[in-house]
């Protein structure tokens, strides 16, 4: 099938390389010149509300799906008039506003931090005193990786907070005094077939993903956090791949965020289970049969963030796997990631251990905690 | 690193899908305009023997390779003076040749099929006395997917092989009567370290490849077919992986031919081993460490011949992987293959039972016999 991708960076990119050996090809509409998957696919080079772009995407593709979630609804909704634009205008609204989504997720009864939308300087004030500090401070639309946000925990970061955010849509959260962080990905077709991949611990650093291991050793979480998003899945009459992120607090699971794609916390699909998230999404927007999401073993995944350090250390450990994105290193840039994997949880620690100490300069300040995946802080 | 591949048919494109992961990039050279790996490499589009593509390839990789073993000699040391090429001129030389390659294994020690050179007719009326019938004619070159043979059981066999196939070097090959076809995928790097898949066992069809199923089970088979590799491998300063085809005869192990290049029956690693035979290849031409060549469980090839059917049949196995090559159907090509594993070669068996039923009419004339793994006949 002649497949359409909103944005083209990395996700499109894996997309497409799922997607050749199903017989698909790729179109991707992207504003920067040089998107990473346009080495591997048709790459229209334009804005996400060029009309002439829209109408060129629409007119190669026979469905349209999205690498990133902040493209404007209104161009979803003009090409969902010609094609087919899996997910939707929905789940993307849903999405983009974080009221909206912690509103789905109260509407759901899908317990989450408590928020209150703030639309003044005083409205900060009253909505701190109301749900107390520590609190975060979000814009509601574009945040991601961590930006869109600052930490309140006195009057002063409250007015600092203001300034770099004041002046649109906003959010305070309560601050989840959690213990561990963890994401579903979760998919479902056309027909409404689904599939749920094992549970993936997550640990961030200044709000960007450093690594994720699976299956989580979350005993009794699975099936609270699938039945959360089997909701979601149906409320919003889902079709591809959905990433919700959790935070475990003692014996609660509460909910996040959650992403309308594939996601950075199911990389390690790609090596560590039957069927990759990449290749689910396609199959369950091309409405084929879901693969299976099963783990082989334990994965591990480490983002490269900023710059790919020499393979050959990485490689050295024979179940690595390496994964460059082709983009240009920058700071803070996610350029790659290895996969970790190995038969059991037991001999991951054990490969994890070796590749820190071998890797340890490479891992962004994660440090060599991050591999303690029995940790309990 | 920019790889070249003289070749651009499916070999080359699943190299390509193996490469991006690692950062590189691929130019393929290949006369046909249509060929498929071009969908997603740079394609020069010209003969082998042309020297201004020759020329570009060369400026356009760091290092080349092959997805075809009868590219002329003479390219390949043309490219060789500007860029190296791996596997090598020896390599091709010997294998491009049956006589020079058969000659090689017998200079190894290592068995084959009594063989005789044919020259011109009153030559073969003495090598068939001399080797004795059924034996089989082949050209000396140019020979693959059973073209360039005939079969021959009396004089009037004899006539007519010589009718179809004389005129040309030829070799006479007595018939080994043997219960199994098996092959050995082995790998070694620039640096010299190799890697061996598990044994592959075949089953041919009008001397297609049309199933490979594996781990093979041929208790003790392993240890000889890996040394016989592993001699080729050394004796050729082999770079890239080598597939050498074996017949099982009661408990010899007779070697019928070698191909300098990935191969047909290596195709099940890229869903049922750590890392697949494309991804060792290309790490083994660029001396990156080789990845594990261990298998997750069982797993089943089978060759899409012609045309490909519906996906969706083949799909409702959630272990079975779809790999559509973007070929043409055309009688005889091979357009595609399915990976179908699982755990264990027990589970494999059940689903492969009910897989044949409902593929039934797509098996080429395999038919259900040849999903019963355990045939010894």
């Amino acid at each position: 099938m002649k497949i359409g991708i909103l944005g083209g960076g990395q996700l499109a990119r894996m997309l497409a390389l799922a997607g050749y050996p199903l017989g698909h090809s790729f179109t991707v509409l992207d504003p920067a010149e040089d998107a990473c998957a346009g080495e591997l696919c048709h790459h229209l080079c334009a804005k996400f509300d060029d009309r002439d772009a829209l109408d060129e995407l629409a007119a190669r593709s026979e469905v349209i799906t999205l690498d990133f979630e902040n493209v404007p609804v209104d161009a979803v909704e003009y090409l969902a008039t010609r094609v087919p634009v899996r997910p939707g205008a929905e789940a993307l609204t849903a999405s983009q506003d974080r009221l909206t989504e912690k509103n789905l997720f109260t509407e759901l009864g899908i317990p989450t931090a408590p928020y209150l939308a703030i639309d003044d300087r005083d409205g900060l004030d009253r909505a701190i005193k109301e749900l107390g500090m520590p609190a975060i401070l979000k814009t509601r639309r574009l945040g991601y990786d961590g930006k869109g946000q600052a930490r309140i925990e006195s009057a002063d970061d409250a007015e600092a907070a203001w300034e770099k955010l004041g002046g649109q849509p906003l959010l305070l959260e309560g601050l989840v005094p959690f213990q561990r962080e963890f994401s579903v990905i979760a998919v479902r077709s056309v027909s409404g077939n689904t599939a749920m991949y094992p549970l993936t611990e997550n640990r961030h650093k200044d709000g960007i993903l450093v690594t994720s291991f699976a299956p989580a050793s979350l005993p009794g979480f699975d099936k609270i956090a699938y039945g959360y998003a089997d909701q979601l899945l149906r409320r919003l009459n889902y079709v591809g791949v959905l990433a919700i992120e959790f935070f475990a607090k003692d014996n609660q699971v509460i909910a996040n965020e959650m992403a309308p794609r594939v996601h950075n916390s199911g990389h390690w699909t790609i090596d560590g289970a039957v069927t990759s998230q990449f290749e689910n999404h396609l199959r369950a927007i091309t409405d084929w049969p879901l693969g299976a999401p099963r783990a082989f073993g334990a994965a591990a995944m480490l983002n490269w963030i900023g710059a790919m350090p020499d393979p050959a250390t990485a490689l050295s450990y024979p179940d690595a796997h390496w994964h460059d994105y082709g983009k240009v290193p920058r700071a803070g840039r996610k350029v790659g990631h290895v996969n970790i994997t190995s038969d059991n949880i037991v001999n991951l620690q054990a490969a994890l251990a070796k590749f820190a100490m071998a890797l340890g300069a490479h891992l962004q300040g994660a440090g060599a905690d991050a591999f303690n995946t029995s940790r309990t802080h």
